[in-house]
């Protein structure tokens, strides 16, 4: 099958026919597996019942799935992942000759649709299998907009409710991303906000805060539990959402196979950790089995460090409380993210799948600044003619670190990263970078003992 | 080769060897051929040696070419090309469903790179010759912003210095354009200004004015012929342009053929006429040399109706007149068109390969009023997952309105048109839809006369 003769191309297109049939549940091949989301109420795993009053059925199924390796993709995903699947893996030949490395660097561009990034890869079974279930409609929460966005388009698509609550500062950061939601039919409330208990309270403990992913999360939980025929719906850091984006990760490893190329070193941002999660699951799962080894990076913004400076404990989700405890790395839920312009990274814990494989070793990080990262960010699109999310960036800026050390030792390492998204609603931060206004935020030690004071005393 | 019982997929990839090896020139093919440009001053045909004062040498022989039907694309440029292209070619089973028409719809999308936009298909090779003759740098005007991001993008990847005069009223609707642009190292001035003298002659003559792409080339055309080491590059509008374009419809062509289908009806909006041209241009040399027949519509905004409601003329190609003179059809250099959001297609004049093949008849144009324009943009956005630019949404509108004729008749046409472009940065307009604060214009004949009256008294 592997074909080194061949010339690569700039861009491997794998035909529709090769759009994955089946997700792959890393879970199935860790040892290990995550620790179950507990009740906080009785510090017991919660049970597909309890969890079913705040997700649909057939997504509580997948969440609690930790044997079958492969998940079959209902058709209907299946024909609107077509819509703007597979996604193209680059060979970024123009920044190899730019920075005159003899890595090869390849990217899987997940940005080639109208919500900007990979997060629609799971807002489309999610959305079907609400619509499966009868529902009315959902609730979530956004960050920098591309998750919000993305289920805004697979509610339109399959006829459904959407309700989306969006950080403040990214709210304010990127008004048009309101209107792009709008274009599909859905509700947009900056968070927190006082159409909720738990975004009244917070207002109130913390006036003038520019929010988080953890407020806006309490918010979307309390509207969806609260109205009938409603569920809520997450754009990462759960099992299923990593579930579903496997397919980024499949996809890329069909196309590589079919050229023979086998990737060094796997690169991805990680905030909740979907992106990250999903291109690196099929290459995981060898290595778990003791097929293959692979170096994996995950990415994170200084600002925000769950894995670099992070506890591995259970905590809460959200800010507000009213979710299950997850174990994983976290910095405490009341820990609120300096105003980054990396609007999706800004969260407070990290997925448990990952937070477990970290943990065991199988999976290195890296906490990066923001300045630097548009660095990487502009230099990239100056050659690959991309313009790249703040988030996406965040590999980027690993990737080129790695490939000039390639440059330094002479190896000719192969270099994967996931280019998660676009940035035409980042041009704000852009435009600070370029008149020289960024600045970089990292937490002194007292900040995060701050958020990890809030971490329960428990341990199981 | 044809192969009708192959499933036809959603997306039509070519690989990157069927990236086109030349452009395809159809003036090669016409029997009346465009009028030639004329010096102002002259009334006589500008020479190659006038023309080499405002343009490049190789693109000066590409405009004045009328003979050679295949121009060789070199390789610097193919390489570009492979950044970017082949661009898919999409079947819209989604809308089609959505529409429940019998008719097959197909478009070329064209907006997968950060310029948004077909444009960089000719920003390449115009940055591309002007860098081989040494250059220093080049100036232009940008409407949108496309243009202006596409020659950014090029000239920061051959090392050109970029000078960019934006109509002021986009300029001030898509203020993150110019971020982009100054990502990719541009200066970017909102026309009319205070920098030239035809700038400030046309802000004393008409204070407050919004601007237009004709007062902006004014700006652009007087820098580049005052500056050593400058050439002025465009857009839209000239025959070369046209040329460059023509990777599109040769691509599209390509792919159709594989798959054995033959367009009925083909599409695209026309603001100077660049995608228009470029998508039907292998298409029309058959209609030409008498080998296949098909419908072409030029789609323009009822605003700015140079082909339905212009003069086939010998006019000015800009308010300040100082460019050559062209026969098209033209609304008057001194119309400034109504400050729609389809700043792309807000020119006085048709591009003259364009108006000669619509005057002898081989070309249909149909006006359509921004409204509607949004209607049907927002109708696609939902079904097909792109958001598309105002512009591109013209060509939209006229598709379903010919799918839905199809749908009353039964008939099972084929109608292709070309996406231009997406509308990321176009949400100020769509807010204003949502918020139904979108008016329509349509210029009174007595407005149009007002334009008329400019128009040289000259008949050749």
């Amino acid at each position: 099958m592997a074909n080194n003769n061949q010339k690569i191309p700039y861009k491997i297109y794998l035909s529709e026919n090769e759009i994955p049939a089946s997700w792959y549940n890393v879970r199935a091949d860790m040892k290990n597996k995550p620790a179950p989301l507990l009740n906080p109420g009785t510090l017991q795993p919660m049970t597909a019942e309890e969890l079913s009053a705040v997700f649909c059925e057939d997504l509580v199924a997948q969440e609690l799935d930790n044997e079958h390796a492969y998940i079959p993709i209902p058709q209907e995903i299946r024909d609107f992942y077509k819509m703007y699947r597979p996604s193209p893996l680059v060979r970024a030949y123009c920044l190899e000759e730019k920075l005159q490395t003899p890595a090869h660097i390849y990217y899987k561009f997940e940005g080639n649709n109208t919500s900007g990034s990979h997060k629609l890869n799971s807002a489309v079974p999610q959305a079907y299998y609400a619509k499966k279930q009868g529902l009315k409609g959902v609730t979530t929460e956004t960050g920098a907009g591309q998750w919000g966005t993305a289920l805004s388009m697979a509610c339109s698509y399959f006829g459904l409710d959407c309700k989306v609550y969006m950080v403040k500062v990214s709210y304010e950061q990127k008004p048009f991303r309101r209107e792009v939601m709008r274009t599909y039919g859905a509700s947009v409330v900056p968070s927190p906000s006082d159409t909720t208990n738990v975004g009244r309270k917070i207002l109130e403990q913390f006036p003038g805060t520019t929010g988080s992913l953890g407020c806006a999360i309490s918010e979307a939980v309390e509207v969806a539990v609260s109205n009938p025929g409603y569920r809520y719906v997450l754009g990462s850091v759960l099992n299923q959402v990593l579930l579903h984006q496997s397919v980024i990760g499949v996809e890329t490893k069909t196309a590589m196979d079919k050229y023979g190329i086998k990737p060094d070193i796997i690169i991805g941002c990680a905030g909740g950790g979907s992106n990250l999660g999903g291109l690196i699951s099929p290459f995981m799962g060898q290595k778990l089995r003791g097929e293959a080894d692979y170096q994996f990076i995950a990415v994170e913004p200084a600002s925000c460090p769950s894995l670099t400076r992070g506890k591995f404990a259970y905590d809460f989700c959200d800010t507000g409380l009213v979710c299950p405890m997850a174990k994983r790395y976290t910095l405490g839920s009341g820990f609120i993210p300096a105003p980054t312009h990396a609007g999706g990274l800004r969260y407070h814990g990290m997925s448990s799948i990952l937070s477990q494989l970290y943990h065991d070793g199988y999976m290195e990080a890296r906490a990066v600044e923001q300045t630097k990262v548009f660095e990487a960010a502009e230099q990239f699109a100056r050659v690959e003619g991309i313009l790249p999310a703040p988030e996406s960036s965040h590999a980027i800026r690993v990737a080129i670190d790695e490939a000039m050390k390639c440059k330094e030792t002479g190896e000719e390492k192969t270099i994967l990263f996931g280019l998660t998204g676009t940035g035409y609603f980042d041009m704000v931060a852009y435009e600070k970078f370029h008149d020289g206004l960024m600045t970089d935020y990292i937490p002194t030690d007292e900040d995060l003992q701050k958020g990890f004071d809030g971490i329960p005393k428990i341990d199981l």
